[in-house]
């Protein structure tokens, strides 16, 4: 099965405003321009499990995303994307939850800019717990109280709430691409879920 | 100046409905029963910074309180309260922000049980930078966002909004009893807002 | 089975030298003063999963206590003790380290004093992932590198040395002693561990 | 004054081996190469505070480098350095404490592979604590004990100790590059010892 993260400048869809050109916008890349950088270099990218939570901040569901692939097959990801060049970690956040979850999910970003946890995406396998067959990505990943509606847009077809006990089975852990099921079960951990 | 923790049962005040008997409820304690148990054991408490946040999570503001002492004095203070017997860290933490803040303040409660600091207080000074001539306490810290309106009930007089910046100035920090200034700069640093 | 947490006192055993008099040192209790108190208030605890750690602080091996129960049942169980009157968390994890451990562990406790978890243990089961039947006790719970080696002493009868997949295993989980098994794993996660 | 980071690939100094050919080693990129992707893409850093412990793991000093920037002015910094392509974050962290402390300072990576901060470096001040007129940088910053001796090499003239409160005083933070002042007291925050 072919395990990818979301394509790192998704926000370009017919849906969204044009992006700025190349070269007149140094954040911005071409295609080309990317696809060089990401055997040279780690990609730097923010990741979130969305959240509900009860009147006491206890979480009582997890949203994962359910997703077609290149390949057209379905697998379960988090909401993730690259950090551009000048943007804070807080705007890539809240980019990304808006971009996959829609303008009304009202997500709380964190207080803390400290991750519960940094994933490592490697190309290989068995070099951490986690593979991205595209490139090297450093992953700083939250845990993100949402109020709203979500609506995924985009190549996300649907969000799925699960309870915690689901979120952590062996079943949702193995449909989740590159390893995610582990970063699920970290961010239960952190918020102290995990049973 | 004689510095102290909230009295640990501050919600017996006349606006309050009247404590359980005692002898009828394991976890309610006579004053000289407290009063014993504080020269043998370390008691639990929790605490909270509270802040107000803008639309990126990023801490705009953080609330202190103005108490007078037994001895008439005014010093600052943080929302703070013992954890009784029977009830979880969450119940505890809701009840006293409530407690302090008045039923309209809605506190978001932290997603993470663990504190962003432990703070120990000991009756001798020296030992940590934390002192409670009553008592050896151990408190839970924690941010919590506030999203409606506090007004602190009981022997708080006030709560002041300040900037990150005077609530780590070394002024406030000598304003706040017990050696809380510390818990204020690391409550700061917890949230990236300590400069 | 009875789960419980190790006695809160284990230090006072033949082996050891006798407690100070209660009367004179404030922070000794009578069983029968302890007993009440038990029904009263939370107590504090430190709790702390030792490990082995490779050349760049990786945890390879992860050590888990074998005790028999009052009962005679064969429990396992983490290093674990009560918090005293006047004493520093740093102090009671280094001695409750020792007592469990032995004094040639060398345990390497850890930079920071927030925990990476706080578990809170009740009489009755469903109010937290943790219980203990005789009391409610609010541990602060510790990951420690060992370097030394250890002998367990007292009432443990050996330790076991896990690799991270079998400390994390369904098997080791329910063979925890009040629910400890979900204090490992997430012990795991807070090193990356959890796969 | 002219605040930088550490130039990204200091390895290569004549003391070191010499570097791979870019061409046929997707990891290593021309100086031309890598100040084009530094107009487009945040790059990602570790940084380290060495810290010296006493046997309870309390931290009694920090560790603070004297370097002269391209200008010959001296300035203070943290141990710091880029994340190469396909290297883990440990190594990267090993890697740059060996290049800055040398081979015998014995460095204890951290267990948990979660930063205590993670600081944003911009060119443009105002945007964050952190400013770095290269370029747009992340960097994960950890506390790391260590136990052997320290002689830095390469453009580290000095090793300064100093104790947590001249580590958090404002003569200090004033002389660290790039606001790096911050880290320091964010470090000492996070292991307690910031007064």
């Amino acid at each position: 099965m072919s395990v990818r993260t979301p394509d790192p400048d998704p926000d370009w869809t017919p849906d969204a405003e044009p992006p700025p050109h190349p070269s007149s916008t140094p954040g911005w890349l071409t295609d080309f321009e990317l696809a060089q950088i990401r055997e040279r270099l780690p990609l730097l990218y923010v990741e979130a499990v969305p959240v509900r939570v009860d009147g006491l901040g206890q979480v009582t569901e997890l949203g994962v995303l359910l997703r077609a692939n290149p390949l057209g097959e379905m697998t379960r990801t988090l909401v993730s994307g690259r950090v551009m060049y000048g943007e804070t970690l807080r705007d890539a956040l809240f980019r990304h939850l808006e971009k996959d979850l829609g303008p009304m999910a009202f997500p709380q970003l964190p207080l803390s800019p400290v991750p519960f946890s940094v994933a490592e995406y490697f190309p290989l396998p068995g070099i951490s717990a986690f593979t991205d067959d595209r490139q090297h990505a450093v992953s700083l990943a939250y845990v993100v109280s949402v109020t709203g509606t979500c609506e995924p847009r985009q190549d996300a077809l649907e969000i799925t709430w699960m309870t915690p006990e689901e979120a952590a089975s062996d079943e949702v852990c193995a449909e989740m691409e590159g390893g995610r099921g582990v970063l699920l079960r970290q961010a239960l951990a952190s918020v102290g879920g995990l049973r």
